[in-house]
């Protein structure tokens, strides 16, 4: 597990001004992501305030050595596979120095100066290559309120509380938020309909997710067992996984959701790293009575006493009427990101059971994160129970699904008493009309 | 669609003389693969008779000019990706020249046999990075008998004739031919357990499958219509798609298999390009009566003609005591690829209707491609109904799924009128036994 260090004072401050009370980037956050600017190559960053310290220029200079100098190269080319890859050591030690450099206290103000780049100017890429993308179901309630919709007389399947349930995602259509998402043509049938038919979905969905950064990989045939999961997890973004709920409904039988989903998943660009998230560590909320005890391989004393994560998840929507009209974001939802049945360890180690191999860069996520009362569902089929009743928007227009025109943003705070709070920054998209065909 | 021409003339022989009668690589084949000798770089070769022609010392000759220089450059790298990216063309015109180096009339024979390198002597690896992997469930009757068993009322769900089904498989675990495969742990449930278990999969089995190699790609929200389809498919290997299925029957609600397929997938080293297939496309086999119509955009006047193919599938195993007592492997089924209800096309073309990406060196697998009896099921599960009817052994062992010590292997012979046959090579793997805990 990680230790709370001097990186989390929260007396401490930053000599860059917009640090002191950002929502997202104080100098206790720092994370990592993957920036360009100017026509120039793409390189590693570390947000700070409204600004981007570049890595690759940082490793450069005489003011990191040892294992800070070999993280900061690491860090240095187009993604951040190579500084996942490392053990935390080094990515810990990058981070000493970095806040070091940025605290108020620091001498080196004038050399970090033309190392820094206003965020506004620059372009945020996909921090990571992602070899495979991996998308768990530990949201109970919201597998609970879709079990509802699609297995009315059999909500939560039996291996529910057994198994960190989970499925392959499609690596290849993840997008960096920003990136529009094209509403989907897919193979659909509306219930009475005798045959399908291609269209355009007409249930354009979002997922409220967090997306977990594996770093160190384990070899082929080697389980990761529950105690060593936490060196296997580099850090977290929020993760959007759209969804087309009358693709899902026609295609998931047997083997699971495919192009339902694969049109596009959007991540917040920046990697909050697990040394970051040490002070919003909590105890793993109790089972409910009655409720199975997880088997031996998926117990872990370190993981029960603080695998979960003190975030407050959000989701707000705009209408192109709403902007038009001056109104602000509607939040659509807000609630706790420990309404996680499982932890993030035990979907590591699950993951990893059967000597499936982890790489560096591969992405997981929670599945959709909802709390059992409706101001914190995830979803819209949740939301309007599955279609059934809109949700109002301040212009007077409503939504059973998403429609052309809408920007979906997920936000995520951490919060504890007496630490500084940190967020993840956007992750957003605005959805476009299908493209004809 | 390819076009039968010279390199396929029946008449045409190598120098090489293990090349005539070869049963895979005769000069009409011409696969591509990664390969390395004499502790030397991975880099791309041409299967041909008991040899591999090294195509980064035939880049580097002044042998090739133009688009097959161009491929062979491409080819010269540790992964065949940039040369799955270009166009069919410049493989074309490699394969063209090729296929003159090599013919017994070549003049370039002596510069030619200091890039020779026995096979015996070198190493495959995987052919490509695979960004994604991609299994399908085209083989209706192995569909048929797998619903039988999970489901019985229920056997082939209502959207099957209608949809191409396919699941995102994971990637980081697809080996080359040869790689032991570990018995993997997993979490299953006996039928009348009160709670499930971490275990040795006790129900080990394989799939067998064709492998499809993507090659150029298409841009997110471009979907690839079912007229180009043959565009962006490169070639063909043999997939074992090993399967834990105690694992599988307890994980796979809701959301498809995950950790009972994760564990290893193996594909067979040597890429056989849609060129040299040409000559073994079939018409795509009716639709038995009553059956409905694909959805236009999987209908396609070519692909009606000639998206099936004509390859005869084989599966044998051999125990450590068969080998131990001299005894030749054991067929368990043999059948014809045309077993498929949906086309590689279809396929490739419903992978992207939504929008989704495909990148080059992804890997879709067919899902396991059954006949309609029990000579031609293409795996245990099915063989032994469900583990009910052992299969013998000529040493008087049984199997009903896969024992440590067993070698499984899967062959792929085209045959045509005419023609000489060509093959993939060997796709096999040992099984071992499961590492303690």
């Amino acid at each position: 597990m990680n230790s709370i260090d001097e990186t989390h004072n929260p007396a401490r401050t930053s000599w860059i001004t917009s640090a002191q009370s950002h929502p997202d980037f104080p100098i206790q956050n720092l994370p990592f992501g993957i920036f360009s600017n100017d026509g120039g190559a793409p390189r590693g960053g570390v947000a700070i305030g409204d600004f981007i310290l570049d890595l690759a220029a940082l490793a450069q200079s005489s003011l990191l050595d040892g294992a800070a100098r070999q993280a900061a190269d690491a860090a240095s080319g187009d993604s951040l596979n190579p500084l996942l890859a490392l053990t935390a050591d080094p990515r810990r030690a990058l981070r000493r120095a970095v806040s070091a450099l940025l605290d108020s206290n620091s001498t080196h103000r004038d050399a970090v100066t033309p190392m820094l780049h206003p965020a506004i100017a620059c372009t945020l890429q996909l921090p990571a290559r992602i070899g495979d993308y991996t998308d768990f179901y530990v949201g109970i309630h919201h597998a609970t309120n879709v079990g509802l919709l699609f297995r009315p007389d059999n909500p939560l399947l039996p291996n529910y509380k057994h198994v960190p349930i989970g499925y392959h995602g499609r690596a290849s259509s993840v997008r960096v938020s920003g990136t529009p998402v094209l509403r989907p043509h897919g193979q659909l049938k509306a219930t009475h309909a005798p045959a399908p038919e291609l269209a355009v979905t007409r249930r354009l969905d979002y997922e409220l997710e967090l997306g977990v950064w594996i770093g160190k990989g384990n070899a082929p045939g080697v389980a990761i067992p529950i105690e060593e999961a936490g060196q296997h997890i580099a850090g977290f973004s929020l993760l959007n996984d759209w969804s087309a709920r009358d693709v899902q409904a026609w295609e998931y039988q047997p083997l699971g959701p495919f192009l339902a989903k694969s049109f596009q998943t959007t991540v917040s660009p920046w990697i909050v790293t697990a040394e970051a998230l040490a002070p919003f560590r909590i105890a793993q909320p109790g089972r409910p009575e009655g409720d199975p005890a997880p088997l031996p391989y998926l117990c872990g004393v370190d993981d029960q006493a603080q695998g979960a994560l003190a975030i407050t998840l959000e989701v707000t929507i705009t209408s192109e009427r709403m902007r038009a009209e001056g109104h602000a974001p509607l939040r659509l939802s807000q609630g706790p990101a420990s309404n996680m049945y499982w932890t993030v360890a035990q979907m590591v180690t699950h993951h990893s059971v059967n000597g499936c191999n982890l790489n560096p860069g591969d992405l997981l996520g929670t599945g959709t994160i909802s709390g059992p009362t409706r101001h914190a569902y995830g979803s819209l089929l949740e939301l309007s129970n599955g279609g059934a009743h809109p949700v109002e928007l301040p212009t007077g227009e409503t939504r059973t699904f998403l429609e052309d025109g809408d920007i979906l943003s997920l936000s995520g705070r951490m919060e504890a008493k007496d630490r500084v709070s940190i967020g993840f920054g956007p992750c957003s998209g605005l959805v476009l009309a299908a493209q004809k065909r």
